[in-house]
């Protein structure tokens, strides 16, 4: 049994051309012999967002704090604490935080794929 | 893309010999075409317990809110809000509510096994 504080993991700092102000830590995957999905949580500072792509594999999120707004589907839906999402194989997404405080939540992906 | 707050499932209650204080919700699996990993979020009452028990699947925990501990490898361990849990296949553990307010976790497993 493996437990931590998401915080105890270093993170890795994403500013560039397509996200900014995203903080992304691997909390649990393929070094602890989690083989079948990998769990990241993603902080986005004030008036930050993730990258809009997408990939060949799903996601499935928690939003653990901060409010913000997910991207998909043509439009922007709002995200609290406790929001869940499902993005399918494929398929267009962005996270962008609307809020006054971080937005952090935690975004699970299937094993084999990169892991951050 | 599926998006929804977590409470807005109609949640499964537990209260047993084994599990007490208990509601389960599935959030995102086989139902969604989530046809890697399946998550679950789960609340447990004030004094109140998952079962301590094994099985051959593995567990990844994200600790949203309330405070907690987790029994693994003989002994409990302290829980907090962004706490993260790795519970490997096989491996006995149970999750109990050791604060004043809900605690409130979201529990992954593999695809393939009971969802709750």
């Amino acid at each position: 049994m493996k437990i931590i504080h998401y915080a105890s993991v270093a993170p890795n700092h994403f500013d560039n051309d397509q996200a900014k102000g995203v903080s992304g830590r691997v909390v649990i995957g393929r070094n602890d012999d989690a083989n079948h999905f990998c769990m990241r949580v993603f902080e986005v500072a004030q008036g930050g967002h993730t990258p809009r792509h997408s990939h060949a594999w799903e996601h499935e999120i928690f939003i653990h704090a901060g409010e913000g707004e997910v991207y998909g589907q043509g439009k922007w839906h709002r995200l609290q604490a406790g929001s869940v999402i499902f993005v399918p194989a494929d398929e267009e997404h962005q996270i962008r935080n609307t809020g006054s405080e971080i937005l952090i939540f935690a975004c699970l992906i299937p094993s084999g794929v990169p892991e951050l």
